[in-house]
């Protein structure tokens, strides 16, 4: 098949039915229903879930219910199911990383998101399927909720296709290479891989220097609330001061002037995803905005170039940081490792400390670069991904088109806006590290006014 | 007792037996022995280890030894036993993390720094005494090795004890206020807070942001080897280069110039402790050294008015860092946690985001304008500690005279050439952020050649 799945409508976002839950025309425990009926009809296929908790759900909607009914949410988010990506822990579900090592694995707490998301009225509903330690291998036959024979993308699988099915109106997801992007790309959901730092990881078994939690959502407006909801309270990884500013969605800024990256990866994208690509960038300019590229911009240029190298760099900045937890992983039982996660050991092993340090002294003059430059734009636009999901479940796709924000340390959203094969395409859109709300602003007007998808929106009330 | 204990002799450090491990006049496993031998002895009373894993040592030992027979060792401290603190993971033994909800958990996996150590061929003896979580509260009961009726510190405090007592040569401890340089002057043990970052903290239950892995040693050399060794094989903190650089323990600098920092916290030092500062002072001088103080450098006091809301600055960073996991423990179990730790949630909860973004760049204004006048000084010193060991068992001591370093975030180390009621006090040489190895070169000359203790120094052959 090759339509896409149209979610219910009802799911389509939490946050933007504010004032039905104020009113009391639409109930939490309601919503989560409709959220667990369609996890009933459609996880039998999709597997985003590696387990559902149906009754602890259930009791924290009631919750949320009585408060609206009081007319005292703790949050807009209050009452808003949400799946939880299993590389971070919940006290009240196993946090198996999406390995056999630690399958089953009963960590006793919350991370500090997903403790931040139950103080916001959250409703915890399951946690979701992750690639062997939010890396590659994936030992989950987690499918696409477009065409059951595709890969949903990694490594946040399970999270991007239960949004993307229409079953929770958002998750948690992490991002290191192109762990949010790609697969919002692949199941035409809503991803945010916030700014590096912004949301804290802290019990989530995240410990990059490049990664970050971010979220995967129907609308932007739930991308953002939640991610939102989790700062206020948790803040940013120690040390940063995590993400911060509100995004009013009913204000969208047009932006005067956007960057288009081609960036390392670009040759790798399907002709479809480039016409999809070249079809936006016109209908942008036809709204007067202007679309500068590096035949119009010299300095776009130095971008790319600065960033040809991004997969190469990022792997190896991983393979040193990825060191541990592998060997004493491969210590345990090296056999319950996929060959990949053992490939990656042996590179580990054979750098040293100071090819790191030269390593992250290449990164931060290639941040530079890019904030130099991205400072004169509204915000930089490029693919999501080199095209439609790639069949089979072997492989979660090409993460060429992702890599590059994951190395830039700043934030980057897919918008489902684009179509190959058929199948659901996103458009990234790349803000300023630490501006992640001007980077929303942006993305509103071009989702909601120039691409014609104010359903993309939502809206907070 | 007021009389030190003497530690055996053999004891006083490890990697300065090279030459006698090179030569086989020394095996590890003998020297193991003699440590195993002396935990029998004094730990009854000074109850240092949570646990002490006597099989897995001697079969580390009896490997390092066939390495050194071979003449293969795998690094300067191959065969060195060394003490973990118990905030620390270890495959083979629990780690409690001093706290009635995680004792006795297995974690099953080496943190960073350990599997490091293993692989430099370190002998792991066995997991020693932390106050909970790392912070204030001591469940245990471990004794000051000189006097059992006082305080070792906290909260690295079996680490301290048990080289002060001359159990092992080195063990590793964290510090995020005070927790390796207080302990350390109150043992008489060499201690070496590392610049922050400089040791990568992964898979130990310490996730603040000026908190740091860092050792306590018997000598300068074993301090250093250690985290060097782990540096090499683990690096820093991910994003951190890590330590770096190599010290030359034959080749001492003779500092220029010192300045003298009366840091917040000065006023509640003992009369005993500033006349044994004064001598140490005076004794600098003789040797040529020019010592400046507040009144002789204008900058030494723009320093001090900096520093002198250290320990309310980092309690605030703190408190709202610390707010998870202690959230989720109380969840789990709010009675197995202390009074002290309900305390800090209770301040954490009511704190907000913006406020700790205030506390990061006040924070980075500090740093900047100690690091703006130690650039002109070959190093800084300061006492280690107010006094000598308090008496009782219920408090680790005041961290006054230790915090400042933790918030500057810049390498400090505890010498104990200093005396205060004729128990041990230790003279703190703090250095400049990410130059860890000069602290030493400096740190080697003051002990070995103008205080007199080339038993301190050590030597990496």
């Amino acid at each position: 098949m090759t339509e896409p799945t149209k979610p219910a409508n009802r799911l389509r976002g939490y946050v933007s039915h504010g004032e039905d839950l104020r009113s009391g025309r639409l109930s939490p425990r309601t919503y989560l229903e409709e959220t667990l009926t369609r996890i009933d009809e459609l996880d039998g296929t999709v597997a985003a879930f590696v387990v559902v908790n149906r009754a602890g759900a259930r009791l924290a909607a009631d919750e949320s219910a009585r408060r609206w009914a009081a007319g005292k949410p703790l949050s807009p988010i209050d009452g808003m199911p949400v799946a939880i990506k299993d590389i971070i822990e919940t006290a009240d579900m196993p946090t198996g990383q999406g390995s056999p090592l630690w399958e089953g694995t009963d960590g006793k707490r919350d991370s500090a998101s997903v403790h931040a998301l139950r103080e916001a009225g959250a409703v915890i509903v399951g946690k979701t399927t992750t690639t062997e330690l939010a890396s590659k291998h994936p030992w989950h036959e987690t499918t696409n909720p477009h065409d059951p024979s595709r890969t949903p993308g990694g490594s946040s699988s399970g999270t991007a296709a239960a949004v993307g099915a229409g079953m929770v109106p958002v998750g948690l997801g992490t991002q290191l290479l192109g762990s949010i992007l790609r697969p919002s790309s692949f199941c035409g959901a809503v991803g945010f891989k916030p700014s590096v730092g912004a949301v804290n990881r802290s019990g989530s078994h995240d410990h990059f220097s490049q990664s970050c939690q971010g979220s995967i959502g129907a609308t932007l407006a739930d991308t953002w609330a939640v991610l939102r909801a989790i700062a206020d309270r948790a803040g940013g990884d120690p040390g940063y001061g995590g993400l911060a500013g509100d995004v009013d969605f009913t204000r969208r800024t047009k932006p005067v002037k956007l960057a288009v990256l081609e960036t390392a990866g670009w040759s790798a994208t399907t002709e479809g995803a480039r016409r999809a690509f070249a079809a936006v960038k016109q209908r942008l300019q036809e709204h007067g905005v202007k679309v500068l590229d590096r035949t119009q911009d010299d300095r776009v240029e130095t971008v790319e170039k600065a960033v040809a190298e991004a997969l190469r760099l990022t792997q190896a900045i991983v393979a040193w940081e990825g060191r541990w937890p592998l060997n004493t992983y491969a210590d345990l039982d090296a056999a319950k490792l996929s060959l990949d996660a053992r490939d990656r050991l042996k590179i580990a092993e054979a750098m040293t400390q100071q090819e790191y340090r030269e390593l992250l002294d290449q990164r931060a003059a290639v941040r530079a670069t890019y904030e130099n430059t991205a400072a004169d734009y509204d915000a930089v636009i490029t693919l999501a991904a080199c095209g439609a999901a790639p069949t089979g479940l072997g492989s979660t796709g090409d993460v060429a088109m992702n890599v590059t924000a994951s190395l830039l340390g700043c934030p980057a959203l897919t918008l489902p806006v684009l179509a190959d094969e058929g199948l659901p395409l996103g458009l990234q859109v790349l803000g300023r590290t630490n501006r992640d709300a001007e980077l929303f602003d942006v993305a509103n007007w071009i989702a909601g006014d120039a691409l014609g998808r104010p359903d993309l929106v939502g809206k907070v009330f």
